[in-house]
């Protein structure tokens, strides 16, 4: 079973309290693609810029990333500046350089279009509508999105949720998006907008999944060095898509294991600059951390 | 087997967005022993003035809580008067008149120093110095401050916290007291201090427990309506504190379930102004939603 993903691929220049990168491999679709590779086959749509160096389209290449769909355009590739202080938790943005972002319209293969899991990444939600439009008949649909599109784009985005099966959502937008300071609340009225399931990450302090009759609490497991938050929540989604789309099992049960291994994907990342961890991650390192999070979790019941 | 808590007894004056309460009973040491009531014996050490209404000291021996320590003396108690916004993490202080309490200098009974389980609440650390000279043999000590101890008391506090078994503190003040901005780095410098347990709270994000092998992560009981957090950390010391007590189980796997236990009792008092939901509360509320804890919480291994 494959995954589609539709989203940024971009240079990020990044300061943290802890050093820095300039123009590294950056973009949700990048992050979302490789953490997913670990679990299953992804095929990528995206734009960047004839400034694109061969060697990240290598990498990608080398994680079995498909990128047939990677459209490479005259221009420059997207470009993300930001900083991050001693709370990892948000970012502050420098600069914004769309670049050949701007006029990005996806364009899906017959290939494309048969996918059965589908991750719209944080992109302009018309966007993500034209991807709906074309895909056939996907068995799960999970999208992202971000502050800037809630302000501006709300009316776009609320057509995408009637659409989408899981929503993944920061703790920030969800209330920004519901109107409503008390998380358990915006949840509900989050979920009457469609989507079946909502996924609220709130970084170091772990995730909430919100469905119908319940709410999963999967803590982040804790480390002793954050370097680069950049990417945490796509590798998360990377993670958990992926790892769902290799079982197929979309019971509470499943979903909840795709949330741990989501939150174990995006530990990893932050360990260092840009997707560097991912590099050398094996898949026995995921495994061994999944049964630490197990044991940092349990506890007897009554 | 009995706890014995020494700390203070208030009246606090609190607005939170969803309404305001204007001198109702507060103070550490009355929210830890009504907590603690539920699981065990509580004995309370502390002083209020001549204003201190015969009703609070009703509820208090309704709830079973020896008062033989209470000192009653010429002069006002001890009133706080505090704001939350809609993050109700942080409580902005907008008054504290220490009265009675500025002269408070605990002075045990027999009786109260052969208590086994002791909790010294947060206050001047030379206070909760004092107190441990005064214990004979106890099983378990743990203790809680806040960043004006730590700012203004260090010295002091390094002294107790030699002589505690479990140290309570809230995420900002394990960074403060460390010196380290990252939580595990904080943990490993705050364990190597003296406790052999330490117990991070993170408000509407849960609590870390650390010791030297082990981390546990325990979520907070999500709630549709948070309505006063004033207390929360004291109420979760109590369950925690009385759970340990009444069943005297002190290894891992009982300090973990104590700390779901303190979190529940916790999620209680929130609901409601001052220690009102705890006049209400009973012993099965509790363990349901201990229930709810684990159902939250639980995910398959590998």
């Amino acid at each position: 079973m494959s995954i589609l993903v539709v989203g940024s691929v971009a240079f990020d220049s990044v300061e943290t309290p802890f050093g820095q990168g300039d123009d590294v491999l950056g973009g949700s679709a990048t992050y979302f693609s490789t953490a997913a590779s670990f679990f299953d086959e992804v095929r990528l749509v995206a734009v960047v810029g004839e400034d694109f160096p061969s060697e990240h389209l290598e990498f990608l290449r080398s994680r079995n990333v498909d990128l047939s769909g990677l459209q490479v355009v005259s221009g420059k590739t997207f470009r993300w500046k930001g900083r991050y202080g001693y709370d990892l938790n948000e970012a502050q943005t420098l600069e914004t350089h769309l670049n050949v972002f701007e006029s990005f319209a996806p364009q899906l293969s017959p290939v494309h279009r048969e996918a059965d899991f589908v991750f719209l990444a944080n992109i302009d939600p018309e966007l993500q509508l034209q991807v709906l439009q074309q895909v056939e008949k996907p068995q799960l649909v999970a999208c992202d999105t971000m502050n800037f599109w809630i302000e501006g784009k709300k009316d776009a985005l609320l057509e995408t949720l009637k659409r989408v099966d899981i929503f993944l959502i920061n703790e920030g937008e969800a209330r920004q998006l519901s109107g409503e300071p008390n998380l358990m609340k915006a949840a509900a009225k989050i979920l009457a907008m469609g989507p079946e399931t909502l996924v609220i990450k709130r970084g170091e302090y772990g995730v909430l999944m919100f469905r119908e009759h319940s709410v999963f609490a999967a803590p982040a497991y804790p480390l002793e060095s954050v370097f680069d938050p950049t990417g945490a929540g796509d590798t998360f989604a990377g993670g958990f898509m992926g790892y769902l789309a290799s079982t197929k099992n979309l019971t509470e049960s499943g979903l909840r294991q795709a949330i741990v291994f989501g939150s174990v994907m995006a530990s990893f990342n932050v360990e260092d600059f840009s997707l560097d961890r991912m590099r050398s991650l094996r898949y026995s390192d995921i495994e061994d951390r999944y049964r630490k999070v197990k044991l940092l979790t349990e506890f007897e019941g009554l």
